[in-house]
């Protein structure tokens, strides 16, 4: 009898599955686990705090707690299975402590399959075409789900077959390059709201699209909905046409229609005027912003030099109020699935875990690509201490902490020093407030990453190139900005704030 | 300005989603919605007990608490579409009393659409092909899933093109009819066991299929899995082929491919021979049974000739232990969703409360169809109250209650006036022993429908006929059989137990 | 080794804590434990259905699901224990089926002691006192704690001594019998509305008691709350003095107080005039309406013969709308925890279940004591079935369904004959109204018990001394009374309606 | 009408019940509730991270959510009340986000008034004073409950007049001093195990106190329990006698009999020779250990020389495992009340926040205390930017960190260079380690505040004298320890680890 122990089943199982890299955090009885998964070839990485553990069950795609031993590899087999079928999602197992010493005869079930993948309906396909054709001012809009379900070459194909104007999505970006030629991110608003045909693929019309609804959206907008989850279709929006299947499968289908027509939406239609009109003038306004050196510097400068000196293959993970906001609209993804936007899931504090995460898959990789994690100084405050993770695993991620004293918005050491005249600060400071010029980068420092203070353009980019030119550290970037810079005047203040 | 109160504004968005039934418990303030549903052309029906409102909320797809009168509309139409889009399911709107009375300006939802539909992908479908050529011993299983899906046309002509063999499941039941020259329903035991390959058809391989495991099932059984749900591919068995879609479609699918190839199973194959010879070995077994007319009766004879009386088109509810699994081998389906088998729910009490809907629906649409109720007898009293309600609304539905004294097994009267000499009968009872020879057909008459008791095959037989022929009131007929009848010996006593 | 299974362990478990009697349903693997149980003394009760299942873990005091087989009888003695220590409470142990047949050697935690006793401190005692001396128009309120604490002959002896009025909660009617010269129950919504100083015995402020609130209290009133549960001190209303301890120990400390100083309310203080002349001028008005005896009858005179005919020992268990509500009014209970006021828990349906649960006590300990169940028609309807089981155990239990055909009101069959000729009764019967005329005494007859339709004051009479004078079986008296029937006119329509 | 805004009137309800803090995370809405508290006079912390949101509601002895604006005021006294009155507990008030900005009257509820004090009955306060004078080996261990009943003084006169041991659980030290001559925590295991009476004052025979079984205690052993929750009595051991009350009312109680019958314990007993020279020994093992000074350090010298230092009423916060375990018995309390000992709750991370709620109030307050935090490295990393909140708002804590390199044990930097030789360090490291060495002294100076790194006696004792001299700002002093120092070896290796 071939027997191993509870944790050595659960490391085999996750192993048989194809998980290469267990995140966690140190306690008993988990430091068998940890050992076990070493054993068993899986990359273990001890994270200094996790947050939300009954969140996870709560909000999990499918939660389970194995009756015996004996279930462990059929349950995480389900466990994994079910994180990638249909609309993936995150699952939780949890494994009674006293199973983990336990003893019991080694078992395995093999690894799950890929997906299913399913097609539209040929009518519903034929139907979203003439609705297509028939738009004066249609619109392509990229989701989260076009990139897990890897649409991209065949959505390049679609969207330079058809000419149409496309927009991302913030998990959609880089399915195409933000640089493309059809990309009107910059004219998001006017695109939102003007077009008459929205083709919509694996994006929701959640908050972050303004669920679809005037005045952010035209009233009579038909939206064309791709996605893999029928209960998706209609939420919000009312589809003219809803095509149910993988997101590849059926942009396949819509190509081959396109393809066989020879349809083409003209590139000289007044909307292509009107919208590359509107991205002339918010790269004039963004540009004046971004050419400000004064110091402090603003959000749109600092940017601007990033996103000069990022390489086109780096994964940007970003978390923030107006960083990320400002971020995403500022620094460009070239490729799919390399960007981590924290925002999406409403919680603070998860943007260094996600970039300790990808570190430690590309560096196991040798695959070459940098690990940019773009933070606000509030959201950096969540979970601050894993820079210790990143020094002790020499994980070369570069943190960029843009740093304003505080939430939103915070206020000079001046005033600081100020308001402590006036009374005790818990009576008197405002409650957005950080400590002004917070040392950050001592932070990675203390741990024998490379700490940098940056408060001018100069320092901003000599201080990345460094960052990115060292493989063997992380480094942190403390870029100290005018603590009252703002994002430029939008059309619309109404939910513009994303993290809300 | 329209204004109306939250009971019109609910009743309102209900119809406005083609809800035509309503079914409930009277109480403050639900007596106000029921009434302006009555208002909005929606019918009533007050039921007796509603068993585990907590339990809906804990078990539906989609639950949620509108948060303001004006959300309403939207949130009974997500109720309405979640439940009927992708796998379909109960869906839980709770709201606040106090809203039922508030005013709100009138507003509406339109109708959501019906379910988008999706194919499987061709390469899938052309491996499944393949697999199912090269089967020696094939066998199609058609689920609830086929029945949801409206497959009965399509499957028909698969399986009537194909020449396989095919084994309903209990709510699968009727989408080919039972006595269909291909069903081999008499031989499932061996079908099951000895199949290699299993072409399943929105069926799920839980408990009622023993898992698709051995010694069940052949352990190199290989599952084409024709679903509509990513997420329930691969649970318990890992298909050789999982075919992700809408099942009409991918039926349709596979249609044509064996059309184009003009591919048949052989007639002759010695699997038919095996499966028919079984078939009729099983028939005699069955029919010995069925031909005994001692008093007390055994369930075979019972059902034998409830089964020759009972119109082809009839909607068949079964609830009960014994009954509900020997009613349905004995009871043939001749049309798709014609039967609730209300054993699938793993609830009892639920019988008679789906047979008021039913009966509901064909009343007000003149359908001609009967409703019948066959129950056992514990069954029956988990809201045997709801007899009322169907002579209160004059509902033609016909009970039959296989009355065997108890759960399982019960005693005849001279044990049980035994038994009360012996000591209290709280202390010397067997717990599965209900009271002898109850008069569940008294509880009938008291309400004003017909009560006939019946303990020989001719009683039984013109009590059916009487009530078959009566479509102004409910009967219940109270069939005493023998309170040790059982199921006739099966093959694998490991869960034949259905309900438990 | 002295192995038993876990059926076994969990019978003898029970035992051990004296629990004497089992009520269940049976299923697999249910069974088991209730042979078990009967086979450790444990009398066992099979009943027809059991509501909320779920509801009972959510609410519980305590809930546990034993990991092993060796915790359940540790787990069993905590459940008990908790129900009974500080705030008595439902308990819930939910044992995995797969533990009822496997063996365990067999173990035993002794029975658990009697809750331990708290008093309250003499300071807070001497400031009641002089509060209770200070009052003008003060009121004493005996609820469920009282009735719990057996605080019957300490709080007789202190209202005797006192000279203080007192009401009673529905739970905490008996502790004091009603006929008392001190009790102004036929006086409440005066005494309620007029006390400056209540001194209030375990019972809570909440709906029944119109959270102590104006209009329905006065507004300067002064509350002296005895409870054994500091965390109830306050709720609703804030107290001018707290007295946290045992309700009887407590009394008793109020009581030395009172016996040493010799104080005494005066009996002819102006409030005790107020009360007395309100007293009898609700008299007036009640008998008034029961001595009504055209048929249909009213409720009033309904109660009115009951209660001349009900032995002084018997229980009351009720439930409904206006039957309980009136029931409670007229009905004089004379005894301590003699009465199951179903509507405190505020679900229908559990009547019959207490009902049966006190026969069947009464019954195996022979102590000459009548159970009186009564229901209004709606009530009934919840869990009319369970009749069977009180024919099943010849249980002598005395049903009274008060039939007003409707839950509120109801209407005579000749309007529900004319509502019939006007279209589908799903569209146009009122959601209040049942089956005019229900014979739910025909229900009782089916079963072996004893039926009685009654429609006057001599059928009501002779039916219920007949019924009372039956020990061998039950009787269900079906009350028809007239459908528009109601409660007299209320001082305060407001929260009058308890069963909401 | 006098109106505020929803913000506002949860501010003036708090500042109602005498809440004069607010700790909390910035985002909106919170904003303006922050604002709100400090124009209401509340001082507000922001802090950085907040640990486990959802899980505070289910482990809340009271959750509400105000259904409206108006509840507000009362939802908040009941949640104050209820986290005081009774075995004392967090409460949840969850308000919706709409609430926030809306209008509403200003309205106002009272403070609660300070929870109602109840005693045990007299007859068992006897009983208790004979089974203690029956003993011949007692000892009293003083809990948590009797800091929280403010029993520090009744003990003391209780524990002196009777001449007993005692023993305190970590979140009971202080209330008498760990240098009281009849403290015994030296020699806890003797105490625990051969004690034959046990008086317990609100204390839980939890983990922490081996459930009160063999072999760490005596099978024979009599407990006589305090406690004011009944619930509590009888958990886990059976008490022989147990006295429901308030600790200070019934240690008072016990106090009069112990005073009336001049009984006292004899010091010449055999029991006390054997703690006695029991502790002697302990304290000569202790010392042996206290005394190397070999570089790296050992926990026992480094306790020794920070508790020689630490002032006598300073507040001691601790978390960890080894740190928290040996730390619990070399620093000494002298006050109830100026411990916290973040073990009990089982959650790592919650120390630095402790640590600056209780340097807030002193430092509002003015009282000269100080407050130390002494932290194992693991448990620092779950909150370590909080010490930028201590920076911000100028608290003075004394952060101490003891530096294993690891969880339980790590290894030193040599060794971590080899490991890095030999593979990815996420395959090759123990789970267990964090990087060697690392600087947390230098986070604490990242945010200004002192930070000092200490590996000898001699620096250890300038730093924290130099730490504590200073009010204006906090330090962190950085002791690194030998990575596989550990606890001195235990009599029971069973459960001595206390956060497991």
């Amino acid at each position: 009898m071939d027997e191993v122990t509870g944790a050595q089943l659960i490391a085999e199982s996750l192993k048989a599955q194809k998980v290469d890299y267990m995140f966690g955090i140190v306690g008993v009885p988990i430091i068998e686990v940890a050992m076990a998964a070493q054993a068993a070839g899986i990359r273990y990485v001890g994270m200094r705090n996790e947050q939300a553990v009954e969140a996870c069950r709560l909000y999990s795609k499918f939660s389970a707690r194995p009756s015996s031993l004996e279930a462990i590899p059929s349950v995480i087999e389900k466990a994994v299975r079910t994180s990638i079928y249909g609309r993936p999602g995150a699952c939780y197992v949890d494994i009674a402590g006293d199973m983990v010493n336990a003893k019991v005869e080694r078992s395995k079930v093999s690894c799950c399959p890929p997906p299913p993948v399913s097609l539209a309906d040929q009518g519903s396909v034929t139907e979203a075409i003439s609705v297509l054709k028939a738009a004066k001012t249609p619109l392509v809009i990229i989701g989260k789900g076009a990139a897990y379900g890897r649409a991209e070459a065949v959505l390049r194909e679609l969207i330079e077959m058809s000419g149409l104007p496309f927009l991302p999505t913030p998990m959609g970006k880089g399915v195409l390059p933000d640089d493309h030629a059809n990309c009107v991110a910059a004219a998001r608003s006017r695109a939102l709201l003007q077009a008459d045909v929205i083709l919509l693929f694996g994006a929701r019309l959640n908050w972050m699209l303004h669920f679809g609804l005037s005045p952010r959206f035209n009233p009579n907008v038909k939206i064309i909905q791709v996605d893999l989850c029928a209960e998706e279709m209609g939420n919000n929006m009312r589809p003219a046409v809803a095509l149910l299947g993988d997101i590849s499968a059926v942009a396949t289908q819509l190509l081959l229609c396109v393809r066989r027509d020879g349809w083409k939406y003209p590139s000289n239609a007044e909307w292509w005027s009107t919208l590359k009109s509107k991205i002339a003038a918010n790269a004039k306004i963004s540009k004046a912003l971004a050419l400000q050196s004064t110091v402090p510097l603003n959000y749109y400068t600092v940017f601007h030099h990033i996103s000069q000196l990022l390489p086109h293959d780096c994964i940007i993970v970003s978390e923030g109020a107006n960083t990320m906001d400002i971020g995403r609209t500022m620094l460009n993804n070239y490729l799919p699935r390399h960007r981590l936007d924290a925002g999406t899931f409403g919680t603070m504090g998860v943007g260094l875990g996600f970039a300790i995460a990808a570190a430690a898959v590309e560096a196991s990789q040798n695959t070459g690509r940098r690990v940019v994690c773009v933070e606000g100084d509030s959201a950096f405050g969540f979970s601050g201490m894993e820079v210790e993770t990143m020094c002790r695993y020499s994980l070369p991620v570069v943190v960029i902490v843009v740093n304003n004293n505080g939430i939103y918005s915070g206020v000079d050491s001046e005033t600081w020093k100020a308001m402590k005249q006036m009374g005790e600060l818990t009576s008197v400071a405002p409650p957005v407030s950080l400590l002004p010029d917070a040392r950050y980068d001592e932070v990675m420092k203390a741990f024998g990453g490379r700490g940098l203070l940056v408060r001018t353009v100069e320092e901003l980019r000599s201080a990345l190139q460094l960052s990115l030119s060292d493989w063997e550290r992380p480094s942190l970037i403390n870029v100290l900005i005018d603590p009252s810079s703002d994002r430029k005047q939008q059309e619309f203040p109404w939910l513009t704030r994303s993290n809300l």
